[in-house]
Parts: structure tokens; sequence; C-alpha cells
């Protein structure tokens, strides 16, 4: 968590940004770093944790964060949040609250209080366009295959972090395609090495290892 | 919309990413494309409209899109959604709906339903961690002097769009800091023309014209 304060004051010291700052962590290393810098790059997506998670994932070529964790000096607005489930990290940490937050001056409390209210409520104007025409697309999604899908379980990340063990998952993926692990499964329960895969619509998960204790306690 | 169906069928049929596509419209022109790129570039955060809004604030150099309109092939999900609050957005047609997406087996109902929950209830872990130490930050921020702010009102995207009257905009932001615009009210009532600025602690707007109909209507 010092990294991340360290990260919004330096943010804040050298006019890239807000004063937010995040790292995830993943087998106590950091593995992603990021602060705001939305007003620098003219990027309105571009918070700390958000930044964090760009950059973990292209660090470690994956799309999902299921053994990390993210420390953030303040509490994420909705769209972090969120960010954080579609990256399936399942464990957060964070200094400053979002009434903190408001009141100096930024509106993740007012965000929060937006997203469930029932659209005619919201700020933003909202309306239902051509929805027909776009279900063919969903449609045809649906009947796709070989496509990439999300996984709700994927972790590829501690593997690429511990090279030795990587290196054992590696020839286990090879090896063991639909059928059992063939190595130690005393080594592997360490970590679990799911791996993203073009599936038919038959869903093929790899599973090399049992889900780790943290993991396991996610409800995906 | 047509042009985000199409952005959505192309994600698919190339296999950049799901069944989604996103444009951004301004003064009746796409300023911003975007679909779904999550697995091909290892980026969970890389949904049409996140991408769209990137793109369009990239193209017109600025992080607020007040005078624009966001249309997706699909309801925005908690994050896209709250990108789109943060990009002053106030705008937003749609094709499918979140359930339409759940069908397919998206995760945005279920990022809807997590969002407003308290913490204790959510299936992500949150801890608070060192609060009093980031609130220090926090206090330096509220004292910086010559910070950039996000303006709740800010809209540099239209005059970039339109030249002719763009040169009128910069050069009545020349002459007119901190005083009445010099232009004709009757020409400049068509956008509003606001400047992200390095501000001290007195907030300073500049504003050249009323705000348009459509802007008029955001709570921002």
């Amino acid at each position: 968590m010092k990294e991340a304060i360290k990260a919004a004051e330096d943010s804040m010291r050298t006019g890239q940004g807000g004063p937010f700052g995040c790292v995830v962590v993943c087998c106590s290393k950091v593995i992603g770093r990021g602060n705001n810098r939305v007003t620098s790059t003219n990027d309105p997506t571009a918070h700390a944790e958000i930044t964090a998670i760009r950059n973990a994932c292209t660090r470690l070529q994956t799309f999902q964060l299921t053994d990390c964790e993210l420390y953030t000096s303040c509490e994420p607005c909705p769209m972090c949040l969120s960010a954080i489930y579609w990256a399936r990290i399942p464990t957060v940490f964070y200094a400053n609250t979002r009434q903190d937050a408001a009141a100096i001056g930024f509106d993740d409390d007012f965000i929060y209080r937006q997203v469930p209210l029932p659209m005619e409520e919201r700020s933003i104007t909202m309306k239902s366009l051509l929805r027909n025409e776009a279900l063919t697309t969903f449609r045809a999604w649906a009947d796709k295959t070989g496509k990439m899908r999300y996984w709700s379980s994927n972790s590829y990340a501690a593997s690429l972090l511990t090279p030795a063990i990587n290196s054992i998952s590696r020839a286990s993926l090879k090896s063991t395609r639909g059928t059992s692990p063939t190595t130690s499964p005393s080594r592997m329960t360490r970590m679990r090495v799911h791996r993203p895969i073009n599936s038919g619509n038959s869903e093929e998960i790899i599973r090399i290892a049992q889900p780790s204790p943290a993991s396991s306690s996610s409800k995906w």
C-alpha cells in the first residue's frame, strides 16, 4: 500500500493527474503499477487502477489476474471496481474512501449513486435503438465455434511469474489436454494454472491444480 | 447505430474479441470507434465503449466529450457506463440489453448487481488499509495550486471539430480570459467552448457561449 500511496503522490507532484496510485501484486511481487493520468494523457479512463491492471496484463500476457491482489490509494470508483471484476482480481486493499475523494472534488461517490438507478433517473440520457438488429450479432456469437471466452476461473498469471513451476505447467499442459495432470499434485496445489484457449461450443478448461485457498473464496 | 453494430460483427468475425461495437459522434460526425479487444490484446478494460472513448479523446485531444453522443451495440456494462460519466458524454444510444449479454455468457448483469452492494457482500474481498497515511496526499491535493481539474462542464471537443468556429473560439479565448466573449453570441450559442486550464485555488472557467439545449439537460 505504501507503493500505491507513493504513486499517488508522484502523480500529483509531477502533474500527471489526480492523487491516485495503484499496484497489482502476484506471488508477493509487484507486477503492475499505475497512477492517475487523465489530464496529462487526455484519457478519462486512465485511472490508477485501470492503468495498473493494463500494465499487469501486458506484462503477464493475460487478460485475467485471478491470483493477484490490488492495492489502491483510494477506494476504486465504479469504473475501476468493474474493471477489477472483469480482470477477476479477488482481493482489493484501499486507503482513502469514496467520500474522501468526494471531499476533494472527485465524482466517485456521485457515479456510485448513479449506476444502480433506473435508466430514466440517471443524469445521462439513455435510449434503446435497433435491438432486433443487434440481437442477430449476439445469436451469431452464441453459434460461433472456436471463440475465445472469458474464463471464470482462468489464471495464467501465477504460472508466468514462477519460471520453475511454469516450465512444469507448460509441459503438463502439453501432455494433459483433457486428462489428469502428470505433475506432482503436492507441488501444483500451490497455484491454479488455467489457460485461455480457443474453444468450440463445448467449453474446455484445462485444470492442472486445485484452486488456491485465496481464490476459492471467490464466488466466480 | 448501424456502424456500432457493424463494429460488433467485425470484432467477432476477425477474432478480436466479443460481439460489441461502439462509435462516438460529435456534430453528426463519427469521431471515435471501438470494438471489444479484450482477448486479442490481453486487456480486460478493452471494451468497445472504453476503446471508442479513448479513440475520440486521442483524436480531439480532450479528456471530456460533453458535446458528444455514444452509440453502442449493447447497453454499457458498469465499467463503461462509469467511463461515460467520467467522459461527460450526456447521451447514450444502445441496442442489446445487459440481459441479452448475460444470455450469451457475459457478466454485465452480474457486475451491475455487485457494484451497489455493501463491500462485505461483494464477491471481491475489500479491506481498508493505511487511510490516515493516504489522507495526507488528498490534503496536499486540496492545497495544491496550478492543478488541472476535471471540469464539470468542460467541452473542448466541439470547437476542435468545427474549424471555422474554432478559429473564432481560439481568438476569443485569447482575448477574453476572465471577461465576456467578444464574438457574436448568436453564432456562439451553437456550442459551448469551455477549456481545461491550469487553475489556482480560485476555480477559473472560461465561458464563451451558452450551453446547448442537449447539454443543458445534463445534471452536471
